[in-house]
């Protein structure tokens, strides 16, 4: 079985570096736009060939698709073009919204399964992959009925063997959970790394004094901005009201804070608190 | 030498566990408002003994202030007022103006080092206390100008020997730079909790989407309300003004994205990648 990955970066690189320890007869074809990605994923047995996209899609069985979603959206016509008729193209975009409506108009809509594994780091490339990323991870699948049973059942298959649990939704309820629980989330990280950069232009005095907690809220901040731009785009309108509903927070919390209203600021904590159980459950996951 | 913990939580008590190690013959006297806290801390082999405060202060060589903020402002005139001559008293509060304004029109200014290590976790108590806490974190001293050298080479041998290394500076200085890298990060943490628990009523769907990215940056909202509201409302004008530059770059970043205007966005995303540089330095520290 020939297996294409477009984009082995983090995403396509982790994924195939779990289906080759499950699949040892499995042959992975890379393709890259950077020709040094291409070589530090061969040197790193993540692939075994590197091809354009073309001559790959049309070798293989199973094309993924793990490029940032601005890329999928843009490659993903001429994949289902050249892909071979009883083949199965999977992306794994952070979005579905926009990636979905681009397939729904391809004649060969079946053959796509659109699926986001909730799984990521804060590093990107063929570097940064490793087999452990996905097993153990969430993973949504999105208008299921869509896709044709063989493409279906394939990917699925997968997925179970790569150790993932499976979810099932509309690009819609995705794109506006993923709002809040994922792109909210890294823009307040971003947004708090240049805060404390501006302000703190000597690197030195954060490093002295910042703690673990710092490291741990700002993590996010190091993210691909070539990976998330393109995601903010797309969920755009989910995103701009999560951040509405979170800058309301933070203004509250100001106004709380600048009327020495000590009550409320802990009430407001004590609800925040609340977050525990559920942080305490995605811990033991 | 007879060391009291005024607040056997977190921080009091892994400073205890800590110098027990250092210093098998210090003898350990525990207070603390809750009677609970005392009993677990004895059980956990932290303190010695439990006594009221002005009972422990009186028999102390050394006591050590862990409690909330606004407690170390209201005990700390008290605290002073008990101790005796050649003893020492040290707060590990994480504000330092005020207390140290209430420290400086006691007579017995000379016997107090303010203190504040830069370490913590989101949990508090006395059974979240452990040894491991404060080895290797950086720990500041302020107005150290205004403590007698027995007091301030007292406080200075510990914290040394408890693995942690010393900065100095004035406490004006010190709330500054923590409104920017401990405050906010907190505050930030807190509001996104909020919006994410309003935004998703049913908390299934925020445990099956999200992934490990939402963890780190939402932890700090797991933090005892009772700790940070004092430290908020006392750093007031600071943490004001770091969430009104905060909510700047929200905004900033809202309209941006609302514009579909991709370069500016990876250009925000660019400029906080900065904060790679720093965070990659204390995780090795």
């Amino acid at each position: 079985m020939n297996v294409s990955i477009i984009g082995i970066g983090l995403l396509g690189g982790s994924f195939a570096l779990v289906l080759r320890e499950k699949y040892p007869k499995m042959h992975f074809i890379g393709v890259d736009t950077s020709p040094v990605n291409g070589q530090l994923a061969l040197a790193k047995g993540i692939v075994d060939d590197v091809m354009p996209l073309a001559e790959a899609v049309s070798k293989s069985d199973l094309v993924v698709m793990a490029t940032p979603v601005n890329v999928i959206i843009d490659l993903l016509p001429a994949v289902l073009d050249h892909l071979p008729s009883s083949a199965t193209v999977i992306d794994l975009g952070s979005t579905k919204g926009s990636i979905c409506d681009v397939a729904d108009i391809h004649p060969k809509r079946a053959q796509f399964v659109a699926a986001h594994p909730m799984a990521g780091t804060e590093n990107s490339g063929p570097g940064a992959a490793f087999r452990e990323l996905l097993p153990g991870k969430n993973l949504i699948i999105c208008d299921s009925d869509k896709s044709n049973t063989e493409s279906l059942t394939l990917a699925e298959s997968l997925f179970r063997d790569a150790g993932m649990k499976l979810f099932y939704m509309t690009p819609k309820e995705h794109d506006l959970h993923l709002a809040y629980v994922s792109h909210l989330s890294h823009i307040s990280a971003f947004a708090l790394g240049l805060t404390v950069l501006e302000k703190e232009k000597d690197e030195q005095a954060i490093f002295d004094m910042a703690s673990t907690g710092f490291s741990s809220t700002v993590r996010l901040a190091k993210s691909s901005p070539q990976m998330w731009a393109p995601i903010f785009d797309q969920n755009r309108t989910n995103v701009s009201n999560a951040l509405a509903a979170y800058i309301e927070f933070l203004q509250q919390f100001k106004q709380v804070i600048d009327d020495q209203d000590v009550a409320t600021s802990l009430d407001f904590m004590k609800r925040a608190n609340v977050i525990r159980r559920v942080l305490d459950g995605i811990e033991k996951r």
